[in-house]
């Protein structure tokens, strides 16, 4: 199956039981079809798991367990995936920007393999042509049927072959749905080192799943932070081990000038500038590599939990 | 679906995998069906799953991990719920008392929805009219058929259509079950406490399983410990931060003047009368608050490991 | 159903959805059916879980949760079986040694109580005449048709009727397949040392998934040394206390004289015979016994951290 035929299934689970996961479903005026997870609606944790794994192709088990952090009991979001790459960057990256008139947001899931375009599918390949196609995005406002025709138009279907799903950063299904990225987010780091990402056969990764925030910048602040301070990741992965130990130690967010601080605060410093920010600062607070050929492993960097504490509870 | 249409899918499989479940079904003279997980049975910890799942009427993941007590290994109960006052207030809150003759046992689930007569549905209403029911009884002794007859009658079903599941208090699927009542404990000693209970979205509560009993009166004892002082329970909340301030302190069990001991030393102490004992002590032992509009959060109450050593395992 | 019934189904889905699970399969000359879950494919962690489950024949729960092993972050492997004796003697235990030509391989799975031939159906008893039989082999070399003539021999089917699993110990799927053999392995010792299998009714363990070692010698000794020195197993058993309080040292690994070291070292040191090992070394670290007539718990062993740190890191 496809990518998108793969995210359907979830998609239309979480449609046809909107009382059960708390979501809405839109008709687009011009065609296409809009799951809200959280905006107009109350969304939830399991509604938040089923985002989650709709944005990974259902190429991973998510599921939400016991943690804490300082003191205080929290969920804490793991995944599971032996499609490391196809799951994670082919899909579940928030790659696409998606701008139409006053709209705006990250678009994330498999109809960014439809589309094809970003330069990541250069280097992970993995495009597709399907006649349908599923997308996620993180935002507060409800996509327009022009974002669905600009969609539409990019993936090469009608706009009455788009389903968007959609939950705010600050949401309970948005907050479950980006804190289930560890994975990712170590897989997009190491992509943008250049490491040779057909090395990566599975992984593991977990991160605790910060209180909904007040606003979605400050939301943006805490679920980062749930990764940059809080995310540990393994990854088992193929060939050399040199090149392991090289790049290692610049995988993990301590390897980036900017750590250390909760990134609300790093965020204001640049004036809410999300370029300005090191690039580098992206990944978990933990990356661990098994080398399944040699039998060696390393855990690069470390957790933060009072960078934690201070962005989730002070 | 109603809550009992629910609850049923649920019971069907406990009914029909009876080899896997360890169940045995036995039909009523005079209608009804009684599935029992643990008195003339086995019955067995992923029977105490589905029991539990069936008790929240399917609006909740109850699934065991492995936990830790005072050094010994035990699995721990954990629940996830969007749908926290449905789930947990009407139907598995254990408030109906059912005495027939020499019979008594409490009784929880959705048939307390049809039902509708506890105070507690004037609160939250979720009354509704099923053509069949599904109750769940903690008690050694099956139901007689004269307990089928009255309990038809409050729900307005004939006795054909009431499905009772029973297990004991020392059992291994009645254990499991009554341990996973963390977010109810929580949610019903906030409904005590006059707490805006629609005011509560979602929930994840865990606690650990404690060894079973010799006798169900030693069960009651040690099931009670595991939430009184084993219990951490997150609650998502919206509205005000006062409110929260003010009642949190006064939510778990530390509030309560009985608080401290083993609960089978209190209940003696109390000559076995649970209506001497202070109804406040009955809530988690850890109550986290996260409110989703503020993004304040709030953690009240502390775990009592050496009390659940002295119950569990000395 | 019959064990080998149930495995069927989960055979059948690593096969049919061999894209996901990165399985292979080859129908053999002369009848029967080739599953590859890591010899000439990759496999996977998911890969793993489901075959453990086609291992204990859908009895028991496998699943992964995040683990730590000496500040790294690895995968934990946690089963809950309401079924030990049958799902984890009948059929997970590898007490079927199939020599055919140069092949060798340990066999595990429900073909052994189709089998019926191992000394320890006489105890347990849960012998079966399926039509058709599913086995489990660790192994590196993918089984030959003569493999399949044996078994099928063995087992009184045609070699058409025979399904054969493998992965290597050196493997993602081997590793976890292996390592849910937590609860088996204090089993297999509670029968060496004579218990009354039929007091134990229902258990719960789990253990660290050491990284893949790089050859398969050296992955036996990650993966006992994972159960020996990192598993926690807790059973819940019927009958008197004497007997688990007189027997219960005897349980754990460290019983053992050959307890305290790396396996790989031990190993070593009897010249890479097994049957130089004392048997007794091949048990948990930890067993817990929660005796559910009489409400009294024991623990008995204790986890080594730092044997399991040289083995899996250093």
């Amino acid at each position: 199956m496809s990518l998108n035929e793969e995210a359907m299934g979830i998609a239309e689970v979480l449609a046809m039981m909107s009382d059960d996961y708390r979501t809405a479903v839109y008709p687009i005026e011009g065609g296409g079809r809009f799951i809200d997870c959280g905006i107009s609606v109350r969304g939830g944790l399991r509604t938040g798991v089923e985002l989650a794994r709709c944005c990974l192709a259902s190429l991973a088990d998510v599921e939400l367990i016991p943690g804490e952090v300082a003191g205080h009991p929290v969920s804490m979001v793991h995944v599971v995936t032996d499609h490391p790459v196809r799951a994670c960057l082919a899909s579940q990256y928030a790659g696409w920007s998606i701008q139409v008139g006053k709209f705006f947001a990250m678009g994330s899931g498999p109809m960014r393999a439809a589309a094809g375009t970003e330069a990541i599918f250069e280097t992970i390949g993995h495009r597709e042509e399907p006649s349908f196609v599923v997308g996620i995005l993180e935002t507060s406002k409800p996509p327009t049927a022009a974002v669905f025709e600009k969609i539409a138009e990019g993936c090469r279907v009608k706009p009455s072959a788009v389903t968007l799903l959609a939950a705010p950063t600050a949401s309970l299904a948005g907050g479950v749905q980006i804190v289930a990225r560890s994975v990712e987010t170590a897989l997009h780091k190491l992509a943008e080192l250049k490491f040779d990402l057909s090395r990566i056969i599975s992984a593991h990764g977990w991160a605790p799943l910060p209180p909904v925030a007040s606003s979605d910048l400050a939301a943006i602040g805490r679920t980062n932070d749930a990764i940059l301070y809080g995310a540990r990741v393994v990854l088992m992965v193929s060939g050399d081990d040199a090149s392991l130990e090289a790049i290692g130690p610049k995988v993990p967010s301590m390897a980036s000038r900017d750590h250390g601080e909760p990134f609300a605060q790093i965020f204001a410093r640049y004036h809410h500038d999300f370029y300005a920010v090191d690039p580098h600062l992206f990944s978990p607070a933990q990356v661990s590599f098994q080398n399944v050929e040699t039998g060696r492993s390393w855990t690069f960097g470390w957790l933060e939990p009072g960078v934690l504490e201070r962005s989730f509870f002070l």
